[in-house]
């Protein structure tokens, strides 16, 4: 039966970067690839028709997808509303939500090619290549009781930061997964010398360890992993942590590499459903001047075909072509530098249409 | 009147560093200031002597003192301890909150001489001065209700990140009043889009900031800042932020000047009363052997002389002395290279006295 995959392109740069995405969909589909295509409204384009970032229509539609492409989210036009579960981010954590799509996958890889765009001293970063795997749909996002109030005369905001067994060892056993299909070595990262859900978190993880007897666990406070991040970020394989240290933690990895315009991430489920999208934000400010690179979109593609579609032949032809193209010396403008031949969005997608 | 300074050596390397900083508070004394000093026990040598990381005499002492210097705590041998109360870290945790010690004031500053340590290229960091304001008493770290409990037979780890308004407007102000005093621009942390107690910070900073018209106040949201200290940490002035985003960032900030053996840190209450310690750990690794650069503690001193004993002066000719040891080519094994020369522990303390 034929894939359906839902594109949500979303706010800002997203159009633009969805759409050299959806080109290579459409070469992938020539190559054989059974799939429909439908689009959705989700975040500031979504209040703006609907009057909510994630409309009905569109959670109806994510809902019967087997996978999602979602560009990005946000801007200053909405960072205005009085009505926080209107704002445009509401809608990514509400698909999040509904969709249980609970284990997030972040690779933070260096390419060769791009090695100068790192902030980070090369012998400190060539050949980079972290996998975090942040839970993304517990912790204190969506921990309850949560809220501002008064409490004896003055304002109070208060969030819960929790999670059950059930949760870390789902999460738990992604990660150890993947360390198995990595480089064997597994990372925890906690604070389990301040917070108690995170000394369950720590538990939780060495019970599961003896199950997985090829990974080597190890775990870290998150401040020390913070610090080693930027000290020698070499020493990671995969990283597992709670949705907010994922969200910090990953952002952080990211910048290692210097291009987080190249870097993709998946969302799971239990049942390999996915939302795929680039790591970085809709970037309004140079939206619709072709100047955006959707390499991270087109990554994202590619990682939709092998952990939700079962298509990893298609997906490594994506990435050796964005390779062929980064070798070939195409660079949209946030990674060009002299020496280089800095394209547009659109030809940055069309050279990689060409290339696969 | 005397003043009081409580000096607890603590666990691991904190013996052998305080011992230097002594030295360096001897030659203060020699040099005019007056000051008492006196020993206590924390940590794992609290637990050992007395069964408590906070032995009740300790804490008499702290609370009785004008400014406590503070080695460090913790090590492999107490991280078995079942009893959660018992561990180091508890001692630390346990004098900040008897104290009041809410502002916690953590530099990040490259040393030109040390600019090489770093794993960032030099453009990106040289000249590197922040100072993160970080909430030290409140937040995660301390919120209730806070266990681990089982509800609906499995169980559930959960912790409560919450700030009153009176908590955030007090630690504002002293990021405020630093930023008037630095470079006028203090950056604010927190995670508005998700969390709503960082809402109620946010709306507490945007309420202060008119009071300081010569200050200009950004925010930014966590995962950006992490990402923003790698990829452009000179943007930053001042930070402010609450406990556990503050711990992160501050090490994350710390280790970008590739020195963290070189950064002090001071713990401050409404009277300035304050607790000064190293940004290091307790490096149980290299402990007794003459290894752990005393530095951090030294320049610890000297935020002390500065925060909490008004002698501004006092601190000035410490943090020369210091400068005149580095540019002398002395290098404790941390910060050493070929080309410098390598000296223990306490002939470092010795030379930050003759420079003195
Ligand atoms: C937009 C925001 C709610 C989101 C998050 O915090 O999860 C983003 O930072 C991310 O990491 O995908
Ligand atoms: C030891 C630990 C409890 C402490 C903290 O998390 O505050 C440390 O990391 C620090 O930053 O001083």
């Amino acid at each position: 039966m034929s894939k359906k995959i839902l594109v949500l392109p979303g706010d800002g740069i997203g159009p633009e970067i969805t759409a050299e995405a959806v080109k290579v969909l459409d070469a992938c589909r020539a190559a054989g690839l059974d799939a429909e295509l439908e689009e959705g409204l989700v975040g500031g384009a979504g209040y703006d028709a609907e009057g909510h970032p994630l409309p009905e229509s569109t959670l109806a539609k994510a809902k019967a997808a087997d996978a999602i492409l979602l560009g990005a989210v946000g801007g200053p036009k909405w960072d205005t509303l009085e009505d926080l579960t209107k704002r445009p981010e509401k809608g990514l954590l509400g698909l999040r939500k509904h969709l249980n799509l609970f284990a997030n996958l972040r690779p933070a890889l260096l390419y060769p090619q791009l090695a100068e765009a790192s902030t980070l001293k090369p012998e400190v970063v060539s050949g980079l290549d972290i996998m975090i795997v942040r839970e993304l749909t517990g912790g204190i996002y969506f921990g309850q009781p949560r809220g501002i109030e008064t409490r004896d005369g003055e304002r109070v905001g208060y969030n819960t930061y929790v999670y059950s067994e059930s949760e870390i060892e789902r999460i738990g056993r992604v990660a150890f997964e993947m360390a198995q299909k990595r480089g064997g070595k597994l990372c925890s990262v906690d604070k389990a010398n301040v917070l108690e859900v995170t000394i369950l978190w720590r538990e939780v993880m060495n019970r599961l360890a003896p199950e997985y007897p090829d990974v080597e666990l190890s775990h870290m406070y998150v401040d020390n992993a913070a610090m080693q991040l930027v000290r020698a970020p070499k020493q990671f394989d995969v990283v597992v942590t709670g949705n907010m240290f994922g969200d910090i933690l990953s952002d952080a990895a990211a910048m290692l590499t210097g291009s987080i315009g190249m870097l993709p991430s998946a969302s799971l489920n239990e049942r390999q459903q996915g939302m795929y999208e680039p790591c970085h934000g809709s970037a309004p400010d140079i939206a619709g001047q072709g100047l955006a690179n959707p390499l991270a979109t087109i990554l994202s593609v590619a990682m939709m075909l092998r952990y939700s579609l079962g298509e990893s032949a298609l997906a490594e032809r994506i990435e050796r072509a964005v390779g062929q193209v980064l070798d070939a010396g195409l660079r949209t403008a946030d990674i060009a530098y002299p020496g280089t031949r800095q394209v547009s969005t659109a030809e940055m997608g069309d050279a990689v249409v060409a290339a696969f």
